[in-house]
C-alpha cells in the first residue's frame, strides 16, 4: 500500500509518499511544494491543489494522512491553514483517496515512542526508521514523512 | 458582467448569480448547495467543490464575492469554515474567476445603508433592490445575494 503524508501550509506544504510491502516501509519520494511568494491566497491554494494532484497521479496513493489541528494555539494561522487543508482534502477526495488524521502527539509517539519530542528528534528517528542517509529536510518534508510513517504503523481513524 | 456571491458553509453553502448590464442588476439564479448530512468533511468539501464548479460552468461568472471572516467570534467554526472557503477558492481560481472579499458590515451597508442591520432587514432590502416577488430564502441564499449585490455596487479589493 502506498500512503501520502502531508504537512499543509499556505506557503510551503510538505509531502511524503511511503510504500509498505511485505512488512517493509520504503520511501518513494518526499519534498515540499513551495507556493508562489506574495501571491493572493486563492492562487496559492489552486497551485497547491494542482501540484498535489499531479503528484497523486504519479504515485497513486491509497490513503492520505494529515495532522489534526487545534485552533487554540495559533487561532489566526489555524484559520488560514483550514483553507490549505480544504484544498488538499478536495484534491484527495476527488481522486477517491481515503483521508486519515492524527493528533501531533500521536505522530511523535509513533516515531519517537513518546508524545513529547523535538522536531529534530522526530527527524532523526524518521531517518533511522526509513533508512535515510541523513535526517530529512526541510522541516515540512520531515513532518510529512513522520505523518505517513505514523499512519502506516497505526490503525488511523478516517477524517 | 456576471458575478457569483457565495455564503460558504460545510453543511449548506448559499450561492447567487447576478448580472449587471446597462446599469441594471438582474438575478440569474440563487439557491443553496446542501452537503451530505453526516458525511465526513472531505466528502462534503469535494461535493461543494464539484457542485459549485458545475454551476460556474453554467453561468460563467467573471468574479466571485465572499464575506471575509473573523475568527474571533466563533474560532472553532471559523476554522472549519476555512476548509469550505479553501474548496470554494480552488474551484473559482482554477476557472480563472477573480475572487473578492467584503467585511460583513460592508455587505450590510451596501444593501441596507448601515453596517448594523438584522438578516431579515437585509433580505427585505435585497428583495426591493433586485425586484424579487418575496424576500429570498433560505438565509444562506439571501446572504449570497447580498454579497453579490454588494460586489456589483462596490469596487472590491481582491482576496
Amino acid at each position: 500500500m502506498i500512503v501520502l503524508g502531508v504537512d499543509p501550509g499556505t506557503h510551503r506544504t510538505g509531502y511524503a509518499f511511503l510504500e509498505k510491502r511485505d512488512n517493509r516501509i520504503r520511501v518513494l519520494e518526499y519534498g515540499v511544494i513551495r507556493l508562489k511568494d506574495g501571491a493572493p491566497l486563492p492562487l496559492r491554494l489552486e497551485q497547491l491543489h494542482r501540484e498535489l494532484q499531479a503528484l497523486m497521479v504519479v504515485y497513486d496513493p491509497a490513503q492520505l494522512a494529515l495532522e489534526s489541528i487545534f485552533f487554540a494555539r495559533f487561532p489566526q494561522s489555524a484559520l488560514i491553514l483550514g483553507h490549505a487543508r480544504g484544498a488538499i482534502m478536495v484534491a484527495a477526495q476527488s481522486m477517491g483517496i481515503g483521508i486519515f488524521e492524527y493528533a501531533p502527539r500521536m505522530v511523535k509517539k509513533a516515531t519517537v515512542g513518546t508524545g513529547r519530542a523535538s522536531k529534530e528528534r522526530v527527524a532523526a528517528m524518521i531517518q533511522t526508521h526509513l533508512g535515510l542517509k541523513q535526517p530529512p529536510t526541510p522541516a515540512d518534508a520531515a513532518d510529512a514523512l513522520a505523518i505517513a510513517f505514523c499512519h502506516l504503523i497505526q490503525a488511523g481513524k478516517p477524517a
